[in-house]
């Protein structure tokens, strides 16, 4: 995640999707380089998101500044839905 | 609020101030109008915003949807900060 992205960070879920929907509908998507992470998809980014302090997600992360969304799940969670745990 | 706008709620303390930032850098503002609404200027607003199920601050309400980010204070907490409770 480098720190001229933002993060949308989620399990997945349809709890994060819905935020996510919300978010990108919001997003100045032409001076915003947004990536999408599904911990679902992509397991090895767990470790990453928790070293810049997530601890549940929906995150969305910009500049290594965390914003948690509604808490959906905590990173536990997901580590043990995503079968990591 | 309504429909057509989104709102950024918040106390106005240091804390959602920054995310305050955060989110408002990374908004399409040239399509989104978005209200700022800091209850400690604008108490009367407390009930309203409860009523659209906004539970902590910062909040950012869109369409009546509700996204909590980063759990800064409860509502209770904001009422007795801004004497209405």
């Amino acid at each position: 995640m480098n720190n001229e992205q933002s993060n949308f960070l989620s399990h997945g879920c349809p709890v994060c999707v819905s935020a996510e929907e919300q978010i990108l509908d919001l997003l100045d998507q032409k001076n915003v380089d947004l990536e999408i992470v599904h911990f679902a998809e992509a397991k090895g980014r767990i470790g990453e998101a928790q070293n810049l302090g997530v601890k549940s997600v929906p995150a969305l992360v910009t500049n290594g500044q965390v914003l948690h969304i509604n808490f959906g799940a905590s990173m536990e969670d997901v580590k043990k839905a995503v079968g990591v745990a």
